[in-house]
């Protein structure tokens, strides 16, 4: 177990019919006027955006509504947010839907006391500042509704880097997961996939950290039944929750409590991948890279990596099981492959360079350039 | 999956070295006169005094000491410290022990504010206002390092209450496991029985919330694991720290997530067995309870707890899982039953009596006098 520290000031509140809370909570800490971010139509057509209207509407809290958010959030409608802002005297960033938003949301509130935001992503200023955030999770995957990350697209150098500080963790987060039914069944795999990710980016580090390796492995099967049962029944409530505390766990310090921060070159690799095609979804890059990444590594943690195997495919070996794992995403829908994307392998050098474009990448295993060139072969 | 909120502020700072941090964690905070609360000598044995001590000096912190903290925290030692904190103006507690220590500490913070503070265990006022406590955690099982509950007995009237208030969270508790090689065995191991029985208080309520059902069964399986190398190794440094964060996500909102609140009839039970015995440590009064309680309310949730026997006992029936419980319980040197501790059949009744005092009991059956005679028979 390294040392570590657990510092997660988000307030959730989960389950069904919260979402109206949002102008109680909002009003009890005396905020009244907010940005209400959100992306496109999905919340108008699944009720949520009406829920949060009336709820801040009964509780006097004006609003300035931005919406447009990308699936993968750009700096230019960032900047739009930023202005938006200041030009209303807003006091806190209201976000009403998935990662994405939720990203653009920590963007906006940092963005609001830096006079370069992309500095910060680019590593060049520290993020010490931020408008108070408010979530409200329409889509479970990303974890960003409990912790201090988001993620950015530059799309004009075609660059997707990520800043972390303790005044993003969102002050409070409602997760509903009944809004969660009406979501399109890729949506969901993709948002699955992508907790399954993060939790893989601590497992792989796995050594003697027993009770964070134990849950990890809760994480894996959880929602991995989830899937199974809600593409049978997509309004399975149980599973429905049972994906979205899963996912928020995943990426809120618990999972990743004693793993030493984690590895984080599957992350950083899908993010040179999606960079170069905005249209691939974060959640079907990692499907793609994380099997081969760890046919890759597999070398430098047998033990554990057969104890994978093991434990969460129920399978004897760790060929079997990565197949069997593959085989899993694809049954729910999924790419498996680059190929299957129409990336061409003239890309591989292009991909590998932006992934290693900003610092170095792999803890398990220190990845050279030939190194993810290698990994995005065996992805093909 | 019941509707749930989790918002826990504590600060957990974790691993080896990192009690010397105190000093300087309090001055960032502008904190400089301290209630320095323990209990007897093992914190000067283990050497965590002088580290504390030399910590707040080189950092210009006054502190009180008040030492003498009980096994099982009385109201009249508390009322001592309250004073110790009006007449020297301190501005935060630091509670350095075990959960006693820490529930003390959450005592003498609320008692700063209010005239009569057994009032609040009785339950007649509410806990709003405490001064800020700091933990140095010596020996894990309780959760309180990370909970904002404390349990005080008041030995005048023979009553162990507790109470429960967001102002008692601790701002940070630091846990280093090394320095948890030096307890005596039995104290180990009842701090390990009692992280399992926190568990098992939402487990048996468990029904369809998986993700937490899950993370329940990793909890149990951590801790019978970490207590299976520490009887052979007491220096095992990875089964000290799996052992402290199990016990700490055990109670510290994870671990309940969606359970409705956990059941915590054994706990009532066993707070009037050792308000009556108080020389009865918790953690075996519940080694000896939960094992009858469980047999008792079976039938209740029967496929639950045929998934427990299977999951954490490796038992095809239950009947076998609870006899392998208790085995394991005295493999590690537990009492298993009632009449180890020479409680006589005659004090079962007063038992019953004051184990329904304060309120009802038992969420998953509600409990009448003669069932928890029922269950201290099975115990005995």
């Amino acid at each position: 177990m390294n040392n570590f520290i657990f510092n997660n000031p988000t307030k959730i509140i989960f389950g069904r019919n919260t979402i109206i809370q949002i102008g109680e909570e909002l009003k009890k800490l005396g905020i009244y006027k907010v940005l209400f971010l959100y992306g496109g139509n999905s919340i108008k057509n699944n009720g949520t955006y009406e829920q949060v209207r009336n709820s801040l509407i009964n509780h006097n809290i004006e609003f300035i509504e931005h919406s447009g958010v990308q699936p993968n959030p750009i700096l230019t409608h960032t900047e739009i947010g930023i202005d938006l802002c200041k030009e209303n005297g807003v006091t806190a960033i209201l976000a009403v839907g998935g990662g994405s938003v939720i990203d653009e949301a920590k963007a906006i509130a940092a963005g609001a006391y830096l006079p370069n935001l992309w500095d910060a992503y680019a590593g060049k200023v520290k993020v010490t500042q931020a408008l108070p955030i408010f979530t409200i999770l329409t889509i479970s995957g990303t974890g960003s509704e409990m912790n201090g990350s988001s993620v950015l697209t530059n799309s004009e150098t075609e660059q997707k880097w990520f800043i972390s500080a303790h005044c993003l963790f969102p002050k409070i987060s409602i997760i509903n997961p009944s809004v969660m039914r009406t979501l399109p069944w890729n949506q969901t795999v993709n948002g699955g996939i992508d907790a399954i990710s993060h939790t893989l980016e601590n497992y792989v580090m796995g050594k003697d950290q027993e009770i964070s390796i134990s849950i990890q492995e809760s994480i894996f099967k959880s929602i991995i039944s989830a899937l199974d049962n809600l593409q049978i029944d997509k309004n399975n409530y149980e599973s429905r929750a049972s994906l979205a505390w899963a996912s928020t766990i995943a990426l809120n310090g618990i999972a990743g409590a004693g793993m030493g921060g984690g590895d984080w070159a599957v992350h950083r690799i899908e993010h040179a991948l999606s960079a170069i095609r905005p249209d691939i979804a974060h959640g079907t890059g990692l499907a793609i890279i994380f099997p081969a990444y760890l046919k890759f590594v597999y070398e430098f943690n047998k033990v554990h990596l057969d104890r994978f195997a093991k434990n969460v495919w129920n399978c004897d070996s760790f060929e079997e099981a990565i197949e069997t794992m593959k085989a899993k995403y694809k049954s729910w829908g999924s790419a498996i492959s680059l190929s299957e994307l129409n990336i061409e392998e003239n890309q591989f050098s292009a991909i590998a360079k932006k992934a290693l474009e900003q610092t170095e990448i792999g803890k398990l295993k220190n990845l050279s350039n030939e190194d993810v060139i290698e990994i995005l072969k065996i992805a093909f």
